[in-house]
């Protein structure tokens, strides 16, 4: 296949405002401490007010794992809705720097919702907590989803999170029309355990049907596939999926494709802040992926990749990732 | 002197857009190394353009003075005009979650000119390169000046890049003529040697009928008073002005007040990012200064503060100032 795009990824596009606190913050707050909660424009606005000094950062899931991928030197594209706003224009911008297309037709700067943002809390362990508003990244429709451009990816990236909002499960069925008519693949993220909660029939489904490559992390896979132990979930994802990988923070990461089960080691890094540290894992898993290496290396890739952003501030790489595979031997 | 505030600075709102460049970037877009340079609109929306990921940050010259003197506790207020956008909004939070007072009206969101914005260009040796589109932040005007605000001021600080744009030297006069109504006092930073250049003789004007503390780094020095030495250049000064502070880089500073010259030296420190260095300088010298510490101690100050954020990205402290004052024996 030598597509005009390796991936095309479609998530929540987000700006992250990311701030130091403790966790009597969290406490105070009631904010549940690692986990991802949607919060509304009021609960926004009053927990805002609450927090410190912060720094904005372009986020969201799966744009993170595509800036990741575009750094690599991988052509890719994103597809994620902002409004025509100060924040929309800085993630329209930190996206296409990095050599990313991203096109999708942006809200106008007088719509309701405001482009979306996470509140980032990052706790001296270097644990995140985070408090998206979702505002208008959850207004993607399947009128914002261009079968051209799905059907010239290789693969289509899919991030979990944004099985939540209207219309969103209409829009991944497109994409997924287009992009598997076209003989291109499917990949899926899981995002957040409880995300697999709220939305676990959709998620069954996509996956039995559609998807080719799945991406989670142990506390996901748990809630997607209960289970005696990981190995035994795996093998139950991989009965539906081609390629199953689980990420398990200082254990590295695992790979089920057919045969026995592979085991990469994560990266020795002090956690300044762990955000980010799954999306990166998928820009080096499908940069391998999308370049020949073997699972192996693939899963080592995105070891070194989410090693990378979290031994710093920010869900986005501030070290060239492909000096540092060349550091790690990998390519 | 109680007054309701130490120290209220007053000075150009900006956010600033903070990415990691190299010198080549730096010549291909004809951008002089390490000055401050004003960009109007399409220069801006250009060089954004072509410049790679970036994070924002709340920024300004004086404000981040202030912020670095309310994370000390100082009693504190800002005075600096944004427009009411997503920008104008991140840089009021930031101050405001330091527990700096900042009340001057936003312009509308309908304004012609947004949230000022200033392009930190950071090249691999720590030396930075800004860029600024004024925006909203130049129409500080007389009638945004609260005379009762400056009358509340022990001290007040005025940032030399602030005499740029309409009705500024208006709005200083004002500020200046309250406070010394009240029986406060005036420091002056001179902000950069170009913007010396600029406004030559409203910087001497102001200096000699008005100022009681000058900062400045030896550029500024020469630009403003030309002499063979920093010495004699120092006492020039000192003719006009009670307290002479100027920063001298990694030789630390150099304070002239009555007696002999005094000398802090910096603190050995790998620099990251040099933006944010003589700003909190400024916070630490005046925490000395209005909490009773003679000048050497003051300046010792000064040294820590510029030490902290020059080690990191970004111009507003990330550790505990006062964590760091005690490490160093000065409080």
């Amino acid at each position: 296949m030598n597509k005009k795009y390796q991936v095309v990824g479609i998530g929540n596009a987000m700006v992250d405002i990311l701030s130091h606190t403790d966790e009597a913050f969290l406490a105070d707050n009631a904010i549940e401490k690692g986990i991802m909660q949607l919060i509304d424009t009021s609960r926004a606005t009053e927990l805002y007010a609450r927090m410190g000094p912060a720094e904005e950062v372009s986020g969201g899931s799966a744009a993170n794992t595509i800036a990741g991928f575009a750094m690599l030197g991988g052509r890719t594209a994103y597809v994620g809705k902002v409004r025509d706003d100060q924040l929309g224009m800085i993630f329209a911008h930190d996206l296409r720097a990095l050599g990313a297309d991203y096109d999708t037709p942006m809200a106008p700067p007088d719509a309701a919702a405001e482009t979306g943002r996470c509140m980032v809390l990052v706790t001296p362990d270097g644990e995140r907590t985070l408090n998206t508003y979702l505002g208008v990244s959850e207004e993607l429709r399947p009128s914002d989803i261009d079968e051209n451009l799905m059907a010239s990816a290789e693969w289509i990236y899919l991030e979990g999170y944004r099985f939540d909002g209207p219309d969103s499960h209409e829009a991944f069925a497109k994409a997924i029309d287009a992009c598997k008519a076209a003989g291109g693949r499917v990949a899926l993220t899981l995002s957040d355990p409880f995300c697999v909660e709220r939305h676990h029939q959709a998620f069954r489904d996509m996956i039995h049907d559609h998807v080719d490559l799945l991406f989670c992390n142990v506390h996901e896979m748990e809630a997607m596939y209960p289970a005696p132990d990981l190995e035994t979930a795996m093998k139950t994802a991989a009965a539906e999926v081609d390629i199953v990988v689980c990420t398990a923070s200082e254990k590295g990461a695992y790979v089920l494709n057919g045969g026995g089960m592979e085991h990469a080691s994560a990266i020795p890094t002090d956690i300044v802040d762990a955000t980010g540290a799954g999306d990166l894992f998928a820009s080096g898993f499908l940069y391998g992926l999308t370049h020949g290496y073997d699972m192996l290396t693939c899963a080592r890739m995105g070891c070194v990749a989410a090693a990378e952003v979290i031994s710093h501030i920010g869900a986005r790489p501030e070290r060239d990732l492909k000096e540092l595979f060349h550091e790690h031997g990998l390519i």
